[in-house]
C-alpha cells in the first residue's frame, strides 16, 4: 500500500510509531499495535529506506485521511529524504525475532547472548512496541534470569550507547537507595579524588524520594553536561558529580526504566544490569556498593541484602568490575538534613569542619569511602577510614569539592550560609517526655515531599533528635522547609494524620 | 497545578491518557505513564468532575507548552463542560487499588471477585493503561488463573457492557478455531432455528485466518447492527448472523483483546472468559463447543482438546451456561473452500441442495446442530444429527436462510452464482500422481492470504481433491481467485516456496 506523508507535529517517544486511517489499516489488515515495514523510496541507504514501525489507527479522520500517513515528529529527525507528501510503501511485517525471544522467557526458557542482543536492540530501534517491553519486563519479574543472563544484557545494555574511557583505573560508588538523607556521594567523591582516584559519579535525580544526589549537588554546581564538557571536567579533576541524564548512555536501560517505573517494577534480573550497565558507560573498573538494608529499602533483611551482594558481585566480575558491597544500617535517616538544600547545606558545612558531624554522616561517608581507598591501593586493609577521616578532616577534601564545584561551572566559594531554605518553617515539638525509639523514614519522605522535595531546592525536613535521644516536653524535634505557606499546611495534614515521623516509647517493654 | 486545555484533534483509543509539557510534569514530579487526577471546576456532578488520567509527556513543546494540558479528542466526547480554554486542576494519583493486585498477580497470587472487579472497572475508566494490562496479561499467561478466578473474570467483564435478553431458552454455538473453511456456522444458525430454537449468532471478522463466519455472512448480507437493530431482527427470526463489533457488549474484553492480539497471546486464564463473557451479553444460555484438535490449533492433541472441554464446561456451569463440547478433525479444511465469497457459496450450495455436499461440511454441521437440538429437547439423545440433516434436506434450513438475509437487509433471492469471484484464476495441476496424503492448513491460509483474503469478498483457495484420494498427473487440484493478478503472483510465489499444500506420497512406507 502507497501512503502519503502527513507531518504529526508531536513526538511519540522512543518508541517510533506512525498512524493510519482505520480504512487503510483494515485493507492492510492491521490492527492497533501491529507492525509494519515502511520504505521510503527516495532514500539513498538500505538502514534509511526501511524500518519498521508499531501502528497506531486513527478511527475518526480527525488526524489522517485515507491515503495518508501520520509520521511522528522526532522520526523526521532521524531519517533523512523524509517529507511532508512524500509517497511511502507500507506493509504488515511479521514481529522481530526478539519477540520470539521475549515469548520464550514468558514461558520460563533461557535465552542466549545473541538472543538478549537482538531484544535489546530492537527496543532501541522501536520494533518492539511498549507493551512488548511490558511482557518482557513482568516475564522477567516471574522467571527470573540467571547469571549468563544478567552478564549478557549488561553488556548490551552498555553498547547500546557511548561508553567512556577514563583510563585503566576508574572509581565509583553506588547505593541501592531507600534511606532519606543519604548524601554520601557529595563526601565520598571529594575525599577519594583528593586522595587521587580518578571517579566520575553520575547520578540519577530523585524518582521517589525527596532528594538524589544529583538534585543536591545541583544547588552547588551546574550537573547536566554533554559528552564532551564531561571528558573536560573529568580530565582536569579526575572527577564529578554530575547527573547522568544528558549523556547518550545506555539508551536501552533508559528505555526499559521507563516502563519498569510506571510498573512500579524492579526485578533483580534487571536492576543488576542497570546498575552495572551504567557504571560500565563511564568507564568504571572498582566500585563500593551501599546496601542499605532494612523496613524501606529493597532488602528487608541482611541475609537478602548479603544474597544479593553475591550475586551483584558475581555479575560485575563477570563484565570486569570489581567490586565490593557494603551493609549498612538504614533505620533512620543519614545525618539530620532530607531535602536538596538542605543536603548539600549539610555536606557542605562538614567538608569545611570536621567537628560540625553528625556523626552518622562522618562514619557512613568514610567507610564507603575508606574502601575504595583500600581498593585502589591508597590505603592497606582496614586502614581506609581512618585515611578517609584524615583527608576529610585536613580540609582536602573540601578544597577538592571546590574544584570539582568550579570545574562544573558553579562558585567554589560558596558557603552554607549562601543555601536559603523555606522561607516559610514549620517547627514541631515533643508532646511528651520520653525516648525516641523509632524515626520513620517513609514519613519522613511523604512530610519532605509534601513540602516540595525534591523540586523546590529550598524545601526540606530538618531533624533535631534521633533515635535513642532522651527527650523533654516541648523539645524541638524537627523543623519543616517550604517555599510556600499551602505545603507547609500539606506536610502538617501528613504529621496529624500520621502521628509524624518520630516515635517516642518509655522505658517499659512489657507490662504484665 | 492548574492548566489550560488544549483539545488534540486525535484519539488516544480506550486509555485515556492526557498530554503535558515536560516542564509541567517535572514541576509535579510525574513521569510518563504515571496516573495524575483531573479536576474539571464547572463540572456539576462529582462521576464528571474528577478523573484519572494516565500521563503523556510533550518533551518538545510542540504540541502543548507550558501550562498546557492536550485533551484528546475522545474524552470531549466523554466528559460535559470540557471546553478548549477551559482550566483545569492537575494532580499526581497514587495508582489504584487495581494495580496492586496486577501486582499480587504478578507474584503468583490468587484475586478475589472484588478484585478482579477492580481491575475490570479500572481497565474500561482508563486508570489502568496499556503497559498496566500488559503485565497483567503477561502474569496471567505465566501464573494462570484458577476457575473461581475465571468465573469472576467472565461475569465481571460480561458486566462491564450491555446484556440481552431473548428469553430464558438461547442456543449458541462457538468455535476455538485454527481450521480453514471453517463455514458451519452459516449451516447450523439456520438449522437450529428452523427447529424452533433461538440462536442469535454474533461471531468476530477473521484475525488471523482467511474468513470468518462474520466476512462470508457479510457476502449474504449486511451484518453490522446497533443493540436495537439487533433486538427487531432476533424477535422477528429467532436468529442471525451477524458481527459483534458493532454492538457495545463486554468492552472490558475488548480492551484486554486489543492488547492480548499484538502480544500473540492467548492464554487459557483469558481465553475462557472471553468466550463465555461473549455469550452472555448476548443472553445465551446453552452452547455447542466446536473444539478442532490437531496440528496449526490451539490444542495439538486429542488430550489436550479434552482437558479444555472440562476446564471450560466447568467454569461455564458456574456461570449459568450449559455446554456440550465437540471434538473435531482439524488436519485438513472443512469442505472446498476458503475466503469469504467462496465459503458463503458453498454454505448457499448446500442449503438449497443437499446432494451438491461436500460431506465433510454436512458431517460437521449437522452434527454440531444435532447436539443443539438434543440440548433444546427438539431431538432425543443420539437422534439429533439425522433430524438436522432432515431439516437441512428438506429444504426448511434455506428458508430460514432466507428469511435471516431478509431480515438483515439481504436480498433472499441470492444465489451461489451472484457470488462473483476472481476475476483472476490461477489453476494448480498435480506434477505428478499419487496418493495425497496432507493438505497443509497453514499453508493453504498463507495462500489465500496472499490473494486478498479476508478483505477482499472475490479472493480464495478451491480444493478440487484432498486427503486420500489418489490423483493422476496433469489432474487440476486446486484455484486461486483473487481480484488481482499482482496478488495471484504472490500466491503463486508461496506455493513455490513452500511446494504447495498439497503433499503426494507413494504407497510405499519405507524402503529397507
Amino acid at each position: 500500500m502507497k501512503l502519503k506523508i502527513k507531518k504529526i507535529s508531536f513526538e511519540s517517544g522512543n518508541i517510533k510509531n506512525v498512524i493510519i486511517n482505520s480504512k487503510d489499516a483494515h485493507e492492510l489488515g492491521q490492527k492497533a499495535g501491529e507492525r509494519v515495514i515502511l520504505k521510503n523510496p527516495h532514500s539513498k541507504t538500505i538502514e534509511d529506506k526501511y524500518w519498521v514501525s508499531i501502528l497506531q489507527i486513527d478511527h475518526s479522520n480527525s488526524l489522517v485521511q485515507p491515503g495518508e500517513i501520520g509520521i511522528f515528529k522526532d522520526i523526521f529527525n532521524d531519517k533523512k529524504y523524509l517529507k511532508e507528501n512524500v509517497i511511502l510503501s507500507i506493509k504488515p511485517a511479521d514481529p522481530p525475532d526478539s519477540f520470539k525471544y521475549i515469548q520464550r522467557k514468558i514461558k520460563g526458557g533461557k535465552l542466549t547472548t545473541e538472543e538478549i542482543n537482538s531484544i535489546i536492540s530492537d527496543a532501541v530501534s522501536g520494533s518492539l512496541s511498549r507493551i512488548d517491553l511490558a511482557a518482557f519486563i513482568t516475564a522477567v519479574a516471574i522467571n527470573g534470569m540467571d547469571n549468563e543472563e544478567m552478564t549478557s544484557l549488561t553488556l548490551s545494555e552498555a553498547r547500546s550507547g557511548e561508553i567512556f574511557d577514563f583510563g585503566p583505573e576508574v572509581y565509583d560508588k553506588h547505593s541501592t537507595g531507600g534511606v532519606p538523607g543519604n548524601k554520601v556521594s557529595l563526601l565520598i567523591v571529594p575525599i577519594v579524588a583528593a586522595a587521587g582516584l580518578t571517579i566520575p559519579k553520575s547520578s540519577t535525580r530523585a524518582i521517589t524520594s525527596p532528594s538524589g544526589t544529583a538534585d543536591s549537588m545541583e544547588v552547588l554546581a551546574p550537573i547536566a553536561f554533554s559528552p564532551e564538557e564531561l571528558k573536560t571536567i573529568v580530565s582536569k579533576e579526575k572527577a564529578c558529580i554530575i547527573w547522568g541524564g544528558a549523556l547518550n548512555t545506555a539508551p536501552a536501560d533508559n528505555i526499559l526504566i521507563e516502563i519498569e517505573r510506571p510498573l512500579h517494577m524492579d526485578p533483580i534480573g534487571l536492576m543488576i544490569p542497570s546498575i552495572l550497565t551504567k557504571k560500565l558507560s563511564l568507564g568504571v573498573k572498582k566500585l563500593v556498593l551501599d546496601i542499605p538494608v532494612g523496613e524501606g529499602t529493597k532488602f528487608p533483611t541482611p541475609d537478602n541484602g548479603k544474597q544479593f551482594a553475591y550475586l551483584f558481585k558475581e555479575i560485575a566480575k563477570n563484565v570486569g568490575l570489581e567490586v565490593e558491597c557494603a551493609l549498612t544500617l538504614a533505620h533512620q535517616p543519614i545525618g539530620h538534613a532530607i531535602g536538596p538544600g538542605i543536603e548539600a547545606k549539610e555536606a557542605l558545612n562538614l567538608l569545611k569542619d570536621y567537628s560540625a558531624g553528625p556523626n552518622s554522616l562522618i562514619e557512613k561517608s568514610t567507610d564507603l569511602a575508606g574502601i575504595l581507598l583500600e581498593m585502589g591501593g591508597k590505603a592497606q586493609k582496614g586502614k581506609g577510614q581512618s585515611l578517609a577521616k584524615e583527608i576529610l578532616k585536613s580540609g582536602k577534601a573540601y578544597k577538592k569539592m571546590q574544584r570539582i564545584i568550579e570545574a562544573q561551572g558553579g562558585n567554589p566559594e560558596i558557603s552554607p550560609e549562601d543555601i536559603k531554605l523555606g522561607p516559610h518553617i514549620k517547627e514541631f515539638y515533643a508532646l511528651k517526655e520520653g525516648h525516641i525509639t523509632q524515626v520513620n523514614n517513609a514519613i519522613i519522605n511523604q512530610i519532605a515531599k509534601a513540602a516540595g522535595c525534591p523540586f523546590s531546592k529550598s524545601a526540606g525536613v530538618e531533624i533535631f533528635r534521633k533515635q535513642g535521644a532522651r527527650i523533654k516536653e516541648g523539645e524541638l524535634i524537627f523543623k519543616v522547609y517550604s517555599e510556600s505557606q499551602n505545603k507547609i499546611k500539606k506536610a502538617e495534614k501528613i504529621f496529624n494524620a500520621t502521628g509524624g515521623p518520630i516515635i517516642l516509647g518509655g522505658m517499659m517493654i512489657e507490662r504484665i
